[in-house]
């Protein structure tokens, strides 16, 4: 019984033709992918995968889930494959897939790690060692290849080896369930393609065995893991944000393949917990450097956010099947906003290095935040390069009626008889022209998302409402949205403690900030107050940053003598105490969060102090 | 060459009498320290020197550390039987101390971790493994009891390894230094009882051997274990709190005993930078919970504030040896602020649990903040006992014109010729009765530590400067020094982002904070707003927390119903946005943060957002 309320559109039925994301697109295909290559041949996966197929020799390299990083990029390049066919790095994928079958046990078994360190220690281990996480990336690569270039060759080791893992688990076989989830959504996954029940009860098995403290050592506390509580009993999101985020991403898989309410009901109140109390302006996730985990309600530092690449990119997964599951606009909402921000922060504006850590703020002098090239820990990377490969998945669904569209970018969408050409220079103009291609016979509706940011936003000239659909019954050949994209300031949350006081500034669907590289002479960003009752103005900067509209606003400098506590940073208040930016007041320019660091290190900040009194 | 400003008090000289601080030691004496024994020997460090004596046998038991929990338990007995004789502890001492000697191997050697679990290794890991750190605190323990009691069966041991040591490192010897400090200031207390400069000179070795890039693997970064500069060029406190503290009061006991102005020039440096922008209100240090370590300039968060109980009294000692240094208030200030904040919330009212991490703020439904009877990692608890034990030791200290008082108590004091009996009731009052018992022929003068905190303190009802000592010349019999204790409310400097548009509340050397048990009805702490312009009073409590003077404040509560951004925690500046605390006002009740936590979970906070505009 599959229940969702909106489906994704049929393969090749979304394309992206030209604007921000056919760059980033390209970017992907002719930077980020080959160099992931590369850096997977030079850090050891390879290696790893040669030795266990017995045509190298040598020790494991690199961390024990070095397998998900090759399966992740093998994701990416079964993505961009489908996309659009590519000889060279079809070779390329075909000769991985070939070492791959190669490496697997004829138990079909896999995992390079327990193959070369630990081969008597098999799923002992479930805890912390990422064996079923492991295979959950091979299915996800798997999968993307079958469905994508009907090429079936790893989807038969990924075969393999779940039919292992359903001959290991389950109910009257092992107990145990993964403490990094992600086998949940690929399992359901796999499901879906082969139509084999077994896949589907093995992922809800897995999903049942949380909560029964099955997970040891729990280091961090069960919540880490998820093993706190029932899965049908957890109604706030909490613990690692990655392994919160997929295992809730694998949950409402199962939802919508059952049918079963209480998991809607649990993915609803934890998304609403997440939305509400956990989520940073940027949609960034994992507030605790610690633990990479969610913090506490209002817990939201922009210093020491986390908010990790791959948390952020799992969430945009799981706000991709909460849409499916419910239609309601919320869901794109944040789709949008943690896309064109957290996400997109997470990579470098030439494609030559990723962030793992997505801060809002960097002092003055603190330690330079860098975007590297590769990691030890290497999840991130070939997260970006999968997300932007199969990035015009998430633009628009279908449902019985029509075709609806929540995220903007110039590309052409087809959902059975319905085909439309979508013009947009969309984040950095709202205007958004939607071409009519081909239309069933009879009635049907176009829905166009109108962002909750939006004031005042038309559809040919029609006010509409935001945070909802724009729903045109059987429209005309050509279709106007326009999305208002004057700058705005944002104020936080009366409880989140670590903004008090301060302004940021949005324009569309980007949060915006202010670098060291913009600060007018003579300031500091750290001493820089912004004052709400100044102008804020779009200014166009085709020279910087590749072209991006910048904005203006108006600010004062806190005179750096202002402080009257001498070597002491606490002072008694006295009328008149300083530190309200008392300087004259100056223009500065913020630019989009999602390009800053692209011009060496220095300060920055999304929240800016706001002049008071 | 010995440079001292000023000098301890010799042995014997400092006795608290009466007051706050008798209460604490009597606590020591009767539950910390009897509970410290039984807990050593349940969690198995005991177990491991048995073994290690081959007086049993089994595994070795607890972190690679374990010895050092005992060194620092037997240093806080060293100085409790220093302070006052009692058999039952003699005897447990004595017992440990022939079971520590009996673990030692002829030729020095002792750690029980190694000689169990790594005995080819010794000496292989000194980033990670804490040998040197645990000869430190052998070697402190044994001074105590040398020192204390005059026991020198300890010293035998501590010098058999002192001497290994010496054989093993050195110019022309083996390189290497420590990765956690703590033998540095240990070999220095060593070179002050024997008078053996090997002591000294190894000492020096240790410090001279950092920012080669020695310590490996530097997992955290070289500045985790200050081995990212030359100690004599590093002018930035940085890196694990702890370990930064340990190394700083080593490399001042060094200046002290060589008078190297460069390692003064230095010390001088990295405290102001940690006083001026790395300390919290409440004197603690270190502001990540990741790697322990101090933050940027000005990133104190409040919630996430780590302030290991252990890095402020390592705090405390290098205050003291600052002190010492330079004879300057303001590290008597410091190390005030730290002892009745930082260190006090460090354990329970009732003796019964001991705080690792402390905080300035706790949220509503965050996780329970609990103090814990002890840890897997028990570094604090004796940490605890042995400053509690060796507290009257930093009340005063003599030169050669007379007697310094830096930190008042109800307490006994002599140098040479003069004796004083001090009277009071602070921190609750601040009146502080001087009575001159002895005193020399000549002329003297006798000092007394006016707070920086203090607006308007008199001497004999003469006003006196604050942030210095008074020096009164050859003083009558009686001396009154009156501290004026009215509560006041306290900014923070503008760049502290995480406490901006807060304000805290101060009584003396007391920070005071908000708790869940004193909330009015139907208020909570997260929502309460202080208004600067109502009045701040005292309110004398002997029935609560054993006895205190609570501070009540007039606040406002923000009405929950005034966020009008539904289910997202940020919204579109507009005029009269909410947040601004809109509600009747109400009396709250401060208490002092030291003591928080004694009333069961809940949330807490100092510092408090202010009514603005």
């Amino acid at each position: 019984m599959n229940v969702n309320t909106l489906h994704p559109l049929p393969l090749g039925g979304a394309a992206v033709e030209d604007g921000f994301w056919a760059d980033r697109q390209r970017l992907n295909r002719e930077v980020l992918i080959p160099d992931g290559a590369r850096r997977l041949e030079a850090a050891g996966n390879l290696h790893n995968l040669r030795v266990a197929a017995g045509r190298a020799e040598g020790d494991f390299r690199g961390l024990l889930f070095a397998d998900s990083d090759v399966y992740k990029w093998l994701e990416a390049a079964g993505h961009e494959l489908a996309r659009r066919p590519s000889d060279s790095l079809a070779r390329q994928a075909d000769a991985l897939i070939e070492l791959i079958a190669a490496a697997q046990e004829p138990s079909g078994y896999l995992n390079t790690y327990y193959q070369l360190v630990r081969p008597r220690e098999r799923f002992a281990n479930l805890a912390w060692d990422h064996e079923l996480y492991c295979a959950g990336h091979l299915i996800q690569a798997a999968v993307a290849h079958a469905r994508g270039r009907g090429d079936e060759a790893l989807l038969a080791v990924a075969r393999r080896f779940a039919d292992h893992l359903d001959a290991v688990f389950g109910p009257g076989r092992r107990p145990g369930t993964s403490g990094h989830p992600e086998i949940e959504l690929a399992l359901v996954d796999l499901f879906r393609l082969t139509g084999e029940r077994r896949y589907l009860a093995l992922a809800s098995f897995f999903v049942d065995q949380r909560g029964q403290g099955l997970l040891q050592p729990a280091s961090f506390g069960a919540s880490y893991f998820a093993d706190h509580v029932a899965v049908r009993s957890q109604s706030e999101i909490a613990g690692h944000a990655v392994r919160a985020l997929y295992l809730a991403a694998g949950v409402t898989d199962l939802y919508l393949e059952t049918g079963e309410e209480r998991l809607l009901e649990v993915m609803r109140a934890q998304w609403e917990d997440m939305a509400a109390r956990k989520t940073y302006l940027t949609g960034a996730v994992g507030a605790h450097h610690r633990d990479e985990a969610f913090g506490a309600a209002y817990e939201l530092p922009p210093d020491r956010c986390y908010g990790e690449t791959c948390a952020v990119i799992a969430s945009i997964m799981w706000n991709w099947r909460m849409l499916l599951a419910t239609g309601e606009a919320r869901h794109a909402d944040l789709l949008e906003r943690t896309l064109y921000n957290g996400f997109l922060a997470g990579f470098a504006l030439d494609g030559g290095a990723y962030a793992y850590v997505n801060p809002l703020q960097v002092r003055e002098g603190a330690p330079a935040h860098v975007r590297h090239p590769w990691f030890p820990c290497a999840c991130c990377p070939p997260n970006v390069m999968r997300l932007l490969a199969g990035l015009h998945g998430y633009l628009a669904t279908a449902d019985a009626g029509g075709l609806q569209i929540h995220q903007y970018a110039g590309a052409t969408l087809r959902a059975g008889e319905i085909a439309v050409r979508v013009r947009t220079d969309y984040p950095w103009d709202g205007r958004v022209e939607v071409e009519v291609l081909d239309a069933p016979a009879g009635d049907w509706t176009l829905s166009l998302r109108v962002p909750a940011w939006c004031g005042e936003a038309r559809v040919d000239g029609v006010p509409v409402a935001a945070g909802e659909y724009a729903q045109l019954q059987t429209p005309d050949e050509r279709v106007v949205l326009e999305l208002p994209m004057r700058p705005r300031l944002t104020a936080p949350h009366p409880r989140i403690d670590a903004v008090r006081g301060c302004l940021a500034i949005e324009r569309g669907p980007l949060v915006y900030c202010l670098e060291a590289a913009d600060a007018p002479a003579g300031t500091s960003v750290d001493d820089l107050v912004l004052d709400p009752a100044g102008s804020l103005e779009d200014l166009p900067r085709p020279d910087l940053l590749d072209g991006i509209v910048a904005v203006t606003a108006t600010a004062s400098h806190r005179r750096a003598d202002g402080w009257d506590g001498g070597g002491w940073p606490y002072a008694e208040l006295r009328p008149g105490s300083p530190g309200r930016g008392d300087g004259p007041p100056v223009s500065v320019l913020a630019v989009p969060y999602a390009l800053w660091g692209n011009r060496g290190p220095g300060a920055m900040r999304v929240w800016v102090p706001a002049l008071t009194g």
